[in-house]
């Protein structure tokens, strides 16, 4: 028998799993919560380090990453008593933009003690907020230039992603982005310490770093339009390649043979991200299939072969998702967070009491009651905005509505028109695909929800029509990345050749499978023409009451 | 020194209290709940004397008002010790249009052994509800016939009103309606108990009857176009001449001095209405100046030299508040029920551990914290349609509405949109009699909200830029009526010759005056704005999605 490790890389911890290849089964798995965590204006080290840092930082320290790799690997292989010979594998995901400035050895800038008190030093995290100005900058520039490529990112770039992130270190820390001579993804930054050598994953230099397959990344015009000094930033600190999803990224090292305890040699697959990661993972390899990853966010992964421009999307990037072909992400920024905002604030103690009475969560009381409620009974509709809309908005500064409440308005009314707001969100993904020339035809959805929360599901299923698949493993994201450290290993080592053949043995699949109902599907299509009219009327610029909210606000 | 008895008949109890003539002072007072409470499909009366009844009946029984009278008023001649002779008048003020079919001498048909057992020959209270086809029906008649006087009633009148209520009982109840005499209000038919004769008081008279002081009722032709059978419902059933309010309607007889303790002869006032009565309690008798009488929903009085058309006002009338002057009457459905409605499903229990802990009501807890967040920060906007919208778009069908929710609104955020809410639907109150040619220049309040809430005081001023005063008196419709007790009995008596004299003597404000906070005005204001822009698109047609979901509900 032989196995992979997959390692997925979270906000807060890493997490390892040893998978058999040739089946989705999972033999054991360590988790190790990152020593620094994120560190940010509340955090102990931003004191430590820097004497305190803005609002909008976030930031990691990449030993973190160094303590999972020499930690959570001999862990799972202690537990398994596998042979590390028979390990032939190992792949990972991560969270994205998750960027850091390097030597070109790798050296972190923060690794060198001139530099360790420089906040611009250290990595910053996905969700590290303080480059929205140049984001915005970024965006007009684009637009006035004309720039091509912004349409393969639903015509606007995150302020979360890597430009923006660069520009805002050349413009507070120069001499920092003077040492650099790489930006690297810390995705890319692990692999580089497993197989010594750098490699660029597709998927995050497509979603991430406005890089495409055919075009390359934006012009050096483009780049010195932003900042002059910045003109050359491509030729100079990205010029590793990209590589495909499903390539070796290259072999464990010595070092880092002596690191993990895995085999000198073993195979190394390019990084990727978590969300991307999970495609295979639950088998999927069709085109018009998409995957919701449902958290307290969601994450939507459409497989195509068309090319298309999709307003209001994430990005579409060839070998995106999967080698050969065009993977969409769309997303949703608020769906298990909108529900336990609920649960945290207006969990009225009645409700509180009969939980702890019955022994479940009170988020499970008000979803059983919820589930009682035929679809339009409640009278209530939603508008999913409590943290913006992502996709097909892109608008950070819209909030949530709610209409229809009466005085007999119960809590898990409201409960249940918040879940339902999710799904029309989701709805109007599907529909925005499907008029922009990009069917979507079945869903898939991993993730807590998805696995937690059958009467989520059956609302998902009933308000889009379409039958959803559930992920049979709970911890798809490293399940992919063992996927893809067997495709690297190769057929002749044990592995797979292609991670089609490996996502057919290794995806795996739930039995349950939730089905649209007919009469609720009917009523639903009503509720949505409603949501799709308040969508617009609020979100497309007929009324900003909620960004003239905002601005009083701030 | 002289006294004068008021008694407040409400939904539930009639209360009665004894006040010095010359002052406000309140010597004592006595409360009866009426044994027979409200008659409704939940009530054990409704089974005993009927058998059940349906979901939208609201009945009472008139015995239990002249139990009223035979203990309440004993009881505060005893409590006071005051001697009889010293009472020189009595006032009562009434829930309207609650109403009953009687015979001749003023028997309740409910009292004759043959119809006992007839829920039409009882009383219909103001909330009784089954006559909402007729109202429509009549409604639509009314403006087929370009009728005039529906002017007056913002061009359309309730189910609640008189002649809806008659034509409901013609209609189920034919023989009833033969049998009647007349159909008085109940209020009018306790002064009758009280001085052997039968008197219309205005205020019914004109915004519960249609009834007005130039061209009297809807003419025969119109009551025609109705039934045929109500042709002459005027002239056979409403042949008592309507008395101008503050007029006396006539003296207790000897039945009912053995009744009630008073001694023959007392002064007795034409009947009134528990919210037109309180502005004399408070003093007022200026043109321009509105009274809100603010519990669980509120009520809007306005004095005017002006008989202007106002849509969407429930009515204008004259000598319908004060002898002499154009009385508008307006209203909001939904308020301290507002307030309640979020305190009791959406309380959290955190918040209820710390009201408890600290010992006040959770609603003052999250008074106290909403009083902290200054105008604008919560980012939220409501519209106040828990329970549909009375004034100024009269339409049952509207529900409520929030917007500008974020994952970090707290609960007093959410708390202070709902009464800001009100707030802003008293503003558009204001702001359509200002733009109708009835100017509002300044407001008192009366009511449970007025005197135990600073906080929500505080906002209203603050939202409609007018300074508020404040009810002195706890009972201030008791207080009211007392008044017109007083102005009943006349001068001569040792009472008033006139309402304006009685009020300034006897009319009481709480040293408290609420005075805009100009800040807060400002910030105000533009959220008005907001609420009005969204108050026209859900209210006036543009987008009718409250309507759509409760088609869909239903």
């Amino acid at each position: 028998m032989k196995y992979s490790i997959g390692i997925d890389f979270g906000t807060l911890s890493g997490r390892a799993a040893l998978f058999e290849v040739g089946s989705s089964k999972e033999i054991c798995c360590s988790v190790l919560n990152y020593p620094h965590a994120v560190i940010d204006t509340g955090s102990e080290y931003a004191e430590k380090l820097f004497g305190g840092l803005p609002q909008d930082f976030a930031l990691q320290h990449p030993q973190d990453y160094l303590d999972v790799l020499s930690t959570t690997i001999p862990d799972v292989i202690k537990q398994s008593g596998v042979d590390p010979k028979d390990i032939i594998g190992i792949g990972i995901d991560f969270t994205a933009c998750t960027m850091l400035p390097v030597k070109k050895d790798g050296t972190p800038l923060c690794f060198m003690d001139k530099y360790k008190n420089d906040p611009y030093a250290y990595i910053k995290l996905w969700k590290h907020h303080a480059a929205q100005d140049k984001a915005n900058k970024l965006n007009e520039i684009a637009e006035e230039r004309g720039e091509k490529w912004i349409k393969s990112y639903g015509g606007k770039i995150s302020s979360e992603w890597m430009f923006p992130k660069i520009w805002e270190t050349l413009d507070k820390a120069p001499e920092i982005y003077e040492e650099a001579d790489c930006f690297v993804e810390a995705a890319d930054w692990v692999i580089w310490q497993l197989c010594g050598k750098e490699t660029k994953n597709s998927c995050t230099a497509g979603y991430k770093a406005m890089w495409n397959k055919k075009e390359g990344y934006p012009s050096p015009e483009f780049f010195a339009a932003l900042d002059k000094r910045m003109e050359n930033v491509i030729a100079e600190k990205f010029s590793c390649p990209v590589s495909p999803l499903g390539q070796k990224a290259g072999e464990v090292t010595a070092k880092a043979a002596e690191l993990t305890g895995l085999c000198e040699g073993t195979a190394v697959a390019v990084a990727n991200v978590d969300a991307h990661v999970t495609v295979p993972a639950l088998g999927m390899k069709e085109t018009g299939k998409m995957l919701m990853i449902m958290g307290t966010s969601t994450c939507h992964m459409l497989l195509s072969d068309e090319d298309k421009y999709v307003p209001g999307i994430c990005g579409s990037v060839e070998d995106g998702i999967l080698p050969g072909m065009i993977g969409y992400e769309a997303g949703q920024s608020c769906v298990g967070d909108h529900f336990a905002w609920f649960v945290e604030n207006l969990l009225d103690s009645d409700y509180k009491a009969e939980a702890e009475a019955k022994g479940i969560a009170p988020q499970q009381l008000l979803a059983e009651k919820a589930a009682a409620i035929p679809a339009g009974k409640s009278g209530l509709l939603a508008l999913d905005w409590w943290n913006g809309n992502r996709s097909i908005l892109v608008d950070v500064d819209l909030t949530g509505m709610i209409l229809g409440m009466t005085l007999a308005t119960k809590p898990e009314e409201i409960y249940k028109a918040l879940v339902e707001a999710t799904a029309y969100g989701t709805r109007m993904i599907i529909e925005n695909f499907n008029d922009h020339g990009v069917p979507v035809t079945g869903l898939y959805a991993a993730g807590g929800i998805a696995v937690k929360s059958p009467e989520t599901m059956q609302i998902y299923a009933d308000v889009t029509g379409l039958e959803i698949k559930i992920s049979g493993s709970s911890q798809a994201p490293a399940l992919g990345s063992a996927i893809f450290g067997a495709v690297a290993a190769g057929k002749a080592n044990g592995g797979y050749d292609s991670v089609y053949d490996a996502a057919e043995e290794m995806g795996s699949l739930s039995d349950k499978v939730y089905t649209p109902n007919p009469s609720e599907k009917a009523v639903y299509d009503k509720l949505f023409a409603e949501y799709k009219k308040l969508h617009d009327y609020f979100g497309r610029g007929e009324n900003n009451v909620m960004k003239n909210l905002k601005k009083l606000k701030d």
